[in-house]
Parts: C-alpha cells; structure tokens; sequence
C-alpha cells in the first residue's frame, strides 16, 4: 500500500490546499494530512479547530486521514510507514523553498521522496498568510476558503 | 494499477534522467519513460540510438518500460491508459516553464496530473543540452552519462 | 487626453491578451493595440488575419483602436502621441525580460513610460506560444481563445 | 476624473519611491500617496513624521496628494473614490510578491486594478528596509533618500 | 597584498560555507572569515562558541583569518585594509537579496566590491537555518556542518 | 600572478562588459577578454571588429589583454595559465543560466572556478542582445556602448 503524508500547519487550509489534497489523494493508497505542530510559532486558530476544519472537509473521502505531530517531518512519516511527502507550488518563491526542504527531508529521512503538485492557476494566488491577513483586517475571506472553513 | 508517463527528448538521456526516473517508479505500479517526437526539431542523436539507450539503462527495472509518440502527451498518456505525468525540476527557470506545460496538459487531457521531483543538488547542473555542448566541442561527458550511453 | 500603447505580436490573440487590454482600456482615453511587425520573423498567422481578430473582439469598444507597425515600439508610440506602453506580466520569467524591454524603451522612447498588469490567475497559463504548440499538434485551443477567434 | 492610490509604510520614503510616484502621477488626473497603518507593526519613524517627509517631497505637485488609513487597502480605495492602486517592481521577488496582493486585491476589492511600474536601473537597489539598516548602523542614507528627507 | 573579506554569522558555520571559503582563499593573499554581531539578533550559538568553531576548521590554511565586528560590513572591510567581500550564492532566492546589499555596500563602501561564488551542487541545499532547524527537532546535522563542528 | 578570464561573445561590448571588467581587474594581476568563436553561431559584428573593439576599449590598462579562441572556455583557461572565470550576473535569468555553465566548467575544468560580480543598477538593463535589437531598428544604441565603439 502507498501512503503519502501531506504536511503543513493549516493555519487554516484554504481552497488551494484542499485542491492540492483532492489531486495528491488519487495517485496513492492513502493520503494523510498531517498538521505539523511547533511549540515555538504562533498560530492564528488552535489545534483542535483546525484539526476538526480538516476532518470536515476530507469526510466525504475515506482515502484521506487527519493527523498531527510535533519534530520532524520525516520522523511522522517513518512513524506512519510512508516514503512519500506532497507538497504544493503555487510559485517560483515556494519552488526555492520547498527544494531546500525536500532535499534535505530526502538527507535526514534516509531516502523519503517529495513530490509536487502546482496549484491550479484560478487558486495560484490564495495561501494561509493572505487568509490570515484578511482576517485581521476584518475582510471576509470565504471566497478563498472550503465551505466547511466557516470564520465568523 | 497506477500508470505514469516521464515524458522526454532524452538527446541523450543524462545521469539527471536516470535518477529521476528511478526515484519516480517507486511511486507507480509502471513508469513508461517516453520519447516525444517532433519532426520539426532537429535532434542530435536519432531516434533508435535514443531508444536503445533507454532501454539499456532501464534494463534492470521490469516497472520501467520505454515508448515513443508523435503529438500532444496527453493524447499518449490516454492511449496508454496513464494519467499522470512525471517531470523533473532543477531550478526556478525550469519551474516557470513546466508550470505552463502542466496547466495546459491538464486543460487538453481532461484531468491528467502532473507530479513534479526535485534533482538532486548533485545532479542538479545536468542537462541535455549541456551535454550536447561539451560533445559538439569535443569534450569528455561521461560524468553526466549514465554508465551504458558511450559516446566515441 | 491619455492615449496608451499595447504593443504584441498577437500570433494569435490569446483570452490572457483580452482580459488584459479590457482592463488597461478602463486606464486611459484611448487604448491602440498594436501588432508590430518584424519582417525576420516567420508568423503562424499572416498579419491581415491577425488584425481582422483583434477588430472583432475589440468590436464592441469605442475607445480600444487596433493598428500595426513595423521598426521600434517607440518610435510608433511618438507617431500616434502616446506616452504610455502597457504590457502583461504572468509570472518572474516575464517580468524579468518585461524589466529590460521597458527599460531600454525608456531611454529610447525619451521618457515613454510601460505600466504593467499582471494576469488574472485563471488565465496566467495562457500564451500565444502555448497556442501555436497545441494547433501544430492538432489539438483544440479554444478554451484559450477569445470567442471571435475561430481556427479550423 | 481618473484617481490612483499609491499605498505603502513610506518607513522613510526613498528616492525609489519619490521616482515611482512622479512616474504614476502624469498616468493619473490626481495620484494618493496613502500610508497604511498596521497598529501591530513596529515602524522606525512615527506617523506624522512620515506624512511631514511625503508632503515636503511632493509640495510641488498639485495632483499628488498624502493621505493615510488602517484596514485593508482596498477599503481605502472605494473611500476616495479610487479604482486604481499603483505599486513599484524592482526585481523578481517583489514581483512573486506583489503579483499575490494585486489578485487579492482585485478579489477583496471588487474590481480594483493594481498596475505597476519598474524601478528605474539606477535606483532599484533602494529600499526602506535597506534605508532603515544603514540608519541602525550610524551609516549615511543621504544618497538613497528624496533631499527633504534630511535624518540626524 | 589582495585582502578580502568573507562576512556571515555562522550560526553554525555549515559544510556550505568551508567549501565556499576554502575556494575563495585561493583568490585571494589573504581571506578574512568575519562574524558580523547585530547586538539585536538572538543566534542560537554564542560569539565564543561560533569563533572557536571557525578558527578549529580553518586551522590548516594559513591564509584564512577569523574575526568579528560590529556596525557596518564595509567599515569593517576598510578597517581591515580590505576592498573586496566575498559572499555565496545557492539559488536565485539567495541573489537577489544579496545583489541589493553588494550595491549597497558598494556605495556606503566608497567602491568597495564583492565577488561571488556559486555553491557547489552538492552543498546548494545546506544553510545555517536548516541547521538550526534540525538541531531544534532534536535531529542530526551532522553531514551537514565540518568535522571539527560537533554538536552534541 | 593570478590571471583570469573573461569569456563573452562581446557581439559588440557594451558599457555593462566594460564596467565589469574593470571593476573585475582589480582582483588579479592579469585579466583576459577572451571572445569564444562558436562557428555554427551567427554573429551581427565579424571577429576582427569585435576584437579592434576590445582593443580600443581597454588599451589604457596594461592589465587587460584580448584573445579568442575556439572549443571549450576551460581549455583556453589552461592554454594561458588561469585557474578563474569571471563572470557578470545582471538578474535572475542570468544566475540560473551562469550558475549551470559554472558548475559544468568546474567539472570539465578539473577545478577552475567562475566568479561573479553583480551588474552596477545604473547598468543592469544593457545587454549585446538589446543593442542588436536598436541597432536591427536603425536606433541609436550610443547610450549603452564604450565610447570607443561607434556604429554608422
């Protein structure tokens, strides 16, 4: 069986990384999303509301489990048997980044893989920082969230 | 039975290629590695010997077969019953042009996904066309040949 | 009254170019869409073809002007009394070449100002290059394509 | 009448900005130079003596006028009449950046055009953040800053 | 005698940055490795700590010198009788900011130059931040920093 | 005595090679511009001109000398002594493209290193490519040649 592991802190997920999962979830057995918890950021909403956000909107596909970790990456996926990391691209920006990290992930998890998928151009602008923005401004951001995401 | 495509000129395959494409089928059941055509491109080495390189590389891996295809790749992919296509990305020049062509492939292929791995740092230099430079000025590029493509 | 430029080679005019001169039009007085013409350069499209596209999508605004010229962009604008040059950015590879072209026009153009738009995200794949590839394989590009623009 | 909004920290204001902004200002029938106010931001130099530098600079342009605002851009922008924001690019990385808030904007502000300007060669290493450091280490920011901007 | 200056904070100083160092002292009579202090940054190694590591890998190369400054990278440089700054590059993240502080340190330094050097491929994903990263999950860094750096 | 290589087509020199070259003879005790003739290429300016060019530009430093050569640069390197390449980096697309060929040379060139010095802002937009392009226009490129190259 394929397991992948889709890290992040959706801090909360937004329409692109729902879009992200929906697509990583067909190329493997199971797909886990997995919160990466670090005790030393600050997060907007707290862990338990973004888990419940996450379970909501992957109910509908049994393929796709919720989860959440504290360390490294790698650690979590040895821990949940998977080889494989996704991670999206929505930019030039991220590619640098993510490159470092996955090349490193691939040095300190002994050989895990991390594969991309690019963000669909109509959700390429949307990222959790900007919904944070929005929101601290009074701004309403349910264009650019899962209906399932409900901020009030 | 998961079914990719890693779509090419491979003129000639590199070192680059080679990892890439071994790291890409431990993620699919069969990883079909193939030469795209285009009549109205010049290559520098023809068609056959480009096969046969890639067979030999690949000899080792029953997963991996090699195939060629004149047209769009996803009018391929859908004739070989694949819908995924697997690239590699070595820099952010690279990203900015295989970001369009996955866009597009998605829009003609009806859904067909393409999943992006990163080179290596150490492999991260080669390429196709740097190899054909040192040849047309009679340089030695074993060192990003894979160890079956001799070129005297 | 301000009068703008928005050079292109329009080999074909793609959704992304409309979206883009539609929103640069609401800018300034007069918008004049201006195909230039380079006689070293093979075309896809003959120029009477081209500009016949761009007078039918831009059919229904008076204040966008379709017209064609050959030798520098510039030199054109003086010609028609216009200061500004407006281009579209999709992404960092264009913006990097974009900087230069309008940096040197500057110089060139004594004072000549480019203003860019960036592209709507639904519509930042879209090129005129992309087009070109999908017709030369047989493939149907009209989802890319302004209504008026029919290619059989 | 055709009004833009140039928005920023103006944390000083450089001689990148005061280019920028005299650039747009012959693009516009009035161009606002808006500070926007983030209450959780640290800023070097206060409110009103950013407004005091922007108003000096611009005293000889009657269609430039200095404002300032909380909240999100775009809420400013509908107060004043505006549906135009005008930003400067310097390199890529301002672009990745911009191009994101543009489309958010576009979203959030229900039609409102962001376009932007390059930096010209010679001035498009200047930045505040870069101003703010020289100042941090007792250096002497004189040359990257408008001549009314005098810091002792 | 050609002095130049190779300015960071080493915190820690990586496999990166000796292999950087090490090619750069081959241009030059004499290459000074200079921590530079911002009193209002927290770092994760104490000065003490990070001088002894560099002067340990550096023991073998008489022509390599290891200090520490306060204030501005290029009064060091001039206090040193040095005009020359010698910086990495792993990707073009990395290049543009540092194009920005060279042009700045060019002019505050009164013609003060720097050169750089792109990082080998193998290296290209290591930097002191990844470091500090692994090092705070409890990871192992270790092939990532010189033998002599042993973190326990 | 250090000795270094300046590689270019120098299809014709503009004032950005000039400032680079300058500035990068200061770091070695001998530089060479050395125009790489690539037969298959076709060049706007014969070898002989370019060449009288170089000449003219730098006789007023005995520092600098001019060559060509045939093949690959790092076999020139070796023919005249040098172990550097120095190279210009203007941008982003420059660094990923000079970035490769660097990496490569040092592989073919058992150890040769290429470094590089960033493009003054002032003269950051100037490149052969774009004074071809005025000059294919009949315009006035004078603003961004030597002195000493006049083109009729």
């Amino acid at each position: 069986m394929k397991i992948a592991v889709f890290p992040g802190s959706f801090d909360p997920i937004t329409s692109g990384h729902e879009d992200l999962i929906r697509r990583a979830a067909r190329m493997f057995d199971k797909l886990i999303v997995a919160i990466g918890v670090n005790s030393q950021k600050k997060y907007l909403f707290d862990l338990e509301q973004r888990i419940k956000w996450l379970e909501a909107v992957f109910a509908d596909d049994d393929s796709i489990e919720v989860a959440h970790y504290e360390g490294l990456t790698v650690r979590f996926c040895k821990e949940v048997g998977s080889s494989f990391i996704v991670r999206g691209l929505r930019n030039s920006s991220d590619f640098e980044y993510e490159k470092q990290i996955s090349q490193l992930n691939n040095i300190l998890g002994e050989g895990i893989e991390t594969m991309f998928l690019v963000s669909q151009p109509s959700l390429s602008h949307i990222s959790s920082s900007i919904v944070r923005e929005i929101l601290k401004n009074n701004g309403d951001a349910s264009a650019l969230l899962p209906k399932q995401v409900v901020i009030t």
